[in-house]
């Protein structure tokens, strides 16, 4: 019998298991064309693809973590990083005033796993395996956080447009209402982890995978995940600074790249997870990556951002727009509708889907300002 | 032992079978008085009362056909004439450019068939049987198929709302976005219809009723159909002729009388048909004429309507008013409330039509522009 | 064997076997601070301070009445004087002109009762005794109703925003609106009274509650009903009277007065058996106080406050503002995502109070007019 492989065999064995990391070559392609050329719409574009495997990677480090480290702590873990890339990508549009686009970019995060992610697990899920039947408690545990989130993100918007007569108005009210509103998100998100921690059960994901393979010790995996994150940094700089010559290349607007396009690239890793365990017929492992990971970005992502945006000095309100606000809004209930019987089939989530397709479009004939 | 009857006397006997079908010779009638006077209240009126019968005669016929043609085509015939009296009516009225008329009727067939058909099936159904159960899956199949029209109705508004300060506002963006969320509603229903043959389940119609009495051959079948469908078209021309005097001899505006009256007219076989299975103890089959035929309406006539008013060369938009957009959005989570548990009482059914009152009472006090 | 207790007895028991009670002794305070310098904010204190056992004792008595006069007129009287307190204040504020205050306190009950009795309910009762199982029928069945009754406020704020531009508009036909739709939702709540008496089931309150000890003859249990009201009326009176100097020395808006102070004094003493009821593992009882009796200002007092207003002369119209509405649709939206399952825990309960705390922080930052 030969001895366990290396830690750096181990490592390479993961990142060349799944085909999706061959997109990581697309980094260096976004590097040197942006040395050449400066900033054009092929930097967003090798920049983006790089960074879906970059997501991916992080996620499967904090896992083989998470395992090593017990249920406890694990749970904490994946909960923290489960959202990691978007964060990362969000501080750094923060950090460039590309505030329009990180609010558009949460509301881009909740509704595509809501509807994108989730529809697709359903469409494909059910052609392959028919009618699906998943864990009710699960579905409607995660639909209520998720709108505890969207009443404070409804409250600064109505706020300012009521008593201001705007949304574009912006007094110290809303930023205050905004603040407190992330303090008591975080404290919900807090407590939903205590929750987990008592009941062995996460509120958002009650099954957290079958370990597929061999776990890596904590120092590979910590490597791993070191790795994986200042990767998805540099990236999500590149990203971001090409942001403007993308934009105008395409005709999208601001609110269109959030929504859409910097939406999709920061999730693509769930979508491909959750459409894996949806064909596999494992129902409820693929709600609780899409739905919790929405309200993971409701509940803990936005409300950090905000407070991040006050450390920063320049206040991001939690006041979304009114479309983001409606779609929000629009996509909870769709999904609490379709997960409230506790079944699943091709055509719901067609139906998810077509939601999805009537909102993007919508977002992208909204004129620009 | 005598043959079969002739077509001719099976028609006949199908025309008389029903009280409901004495209302027919309203028809003669208000030809007559338009000959004689010209438009006036007394033609609406006639035309009106003779439409209730021909709605119903459509649907027999359609019935028969149905039964004749075997599970797949029957289906598809029932799901396109179902709610063919509607389609004529509209489509009369958008070549006679009541535009603001065939949306509020829309409006109406969808919040009349929720509130004012289910609502009364649960009440007379549960006076008469107390506690009823019908088929949840039904409830939320057609549920999230109204949904997602809802959907493609709000967006639309809000778009217009918004982004052009005015729901009044006209510019081509928001035909491009009626028009593409009309192609996606259409293929979301094309799709309902594959899952129905695919699984032999209609989404919207579990059950297609059992088979009273003895089927019409196929030749008698389309010949009732055609005479039932150019009687329908030709009284509904007399109708929206009469329109206008009708209006203000009673003090409607053009939203009272689409989203009541005009709805009315055009939906009272499903309201007959709905009672009498409610009363019969058949809940599931109530609840899939009416709430079936609400999500008909929102996923195939509405957008039937959007596509044809472009080729007509004057495209509709699909932009509602804000109050029809609230009925829809409050009627659409009143069924979903009451339907979800499965369970219906005389309560319930009550509190449905309570729900329709105070909407009718607002459409009536709502000022003329 | 000893004779029954004289009924003075029997009353001076219930009076001093709750320590709530104790905070009758804040009564004469308040009018003594008044008679000494006048009106303050001390006034104010003392006077809301009272309130709280008066209100608990109006329902001790109705249920002693309840419970002597049998099944169908004890419901009856249930109903009516289950929510005399607040019905008392709001007329007390009513003929002093304070308009504002009384829609703010309806909301503030409405939405108290389901966020925060229900939440504590849900949180306390779940940290207690694990998770939780109710009556789903009972949840269902208020939530259908408060639904109805959100309607019946949504509509004439609609209308007066969108038909005339604003909701500071008051024209006649809003007072028409309003008139008409507090007329059915005072015959559903008829006919919801009718249902319980029928099927022996009240829809809002399944279990009356088993007899705590020996119950009140009639003549005692009235004669405690006459005097607690009495009390309460007179408090009322001396509560509203402090209200304008309390207002401006805690800087409060009349909306955060009334949707947060007086409503929290009106149905402090549902919060107390709510608790308790779940805090024993009655979580059903709980369900039926909170949920029905938001239920019950919904469908009974605010009508009848509508329809007295109307008698004063100076009608209150159904108007609610954007805050208020958002805020009533948003709770019934939570709790029936909450309760639909027919199963809390800690974590939902503590969701709950995280809506609500959002509300108020709203509700207390949106700047006074």
């Amino acid at each position: 019998m030969t001895g366990m492989p290396s830690a750096a065999t181990q490592v390479l064995r993961i990142v060349t298991g799944s085909w999706l990391n061959w997109l990581l070559i697309a980094a260096p392609l976004s590097l040197w064309l942006r040395w050449q050329s400066g900033v054009s719409i092929w930097v967003f574009a090798t920049s983006a693809i790089s960074l879906i495997p970059a997501a991916g990677l992080i996620g499967v480090a904090t896992e083989h973590l998470a395992r090593r480290a017990g249920p406890t702590l694990g749970g904490f873990l994946n909960a923290t990083f489960g959202n990691a890339a978007e964060l990362i990508i969000a501080i750094v549009a923060l950090r460039a005033h590309h505030t329009a686009i990180v609010k558009a970019s949460i509301t881009g995060s909740i509704i595509g796993n809501l509807l994108l992610v989730f529809g697709l697990s359903c469409f494909v899920g059910g052609l392959r395996n028919g009618r699906q039947k998943f864990n009710r408690l699960s579905a409607s545990s995660a639909t209520v956080m998720l709108f505890l989130a969207t009443v404070a993100l409804v409250m600064p918007a109505l706020v300012a447009l009521i008593s201001f007569g705007s949304l574009e108005a912006h007094p110290a009210v809303i930023d205050t209402l905004s603040f407190w509103s992330s303090i008591v998100l975080l404290g919900v998100y807090a407590a939903g982890l205590i929750f987990a921690f008592r009941s062995q059960r996460d509120p958002l994901r009650v099954d957290p995978g079958k370990a597929h393979g061999a776990s890596l010790r904590a120092g590979p995996a910590i490597a791993l995940l070191a790795l994986a994150t200042a990767f998805t940094a540099v990236e999500a700089e590149v990203l971001i600074g090409a942001l403007e010559p993308a934009m105008h290349g395409l005709g999208m607007s601001e609110l269109f790249a959030g929504v859409i396009v910097v939406a999709l690239v920061g999730n693509a890793a769930e979508h491909y997870s959750a459409v894996t365990a949806a064909s596999d017929n494992e129902m409820t492992l693929a709600l609780e990556i899409s739905v919790g990971s929405s309200a993971q970005i409701a509940l803990m992502v936005a409300p950090v951002l905000v407070l991040f945006s006050f450390a920063l000095g320049s206040p991001m309100s939690l006041v979304f727009n009114a479309f983001e606000i409606t779609a929000i809004g629009l996509s909870v209930l769709a999904v609490a509708l379709v997960s409230i019987d506790g079944e699943s089939n091709w055509l719901e989530g067609l139906q998810l889907l077509g939601v999805y397709v009537i909102l993007g479009i919508a977002f992208y004939l909204i004129p620009m300002k």
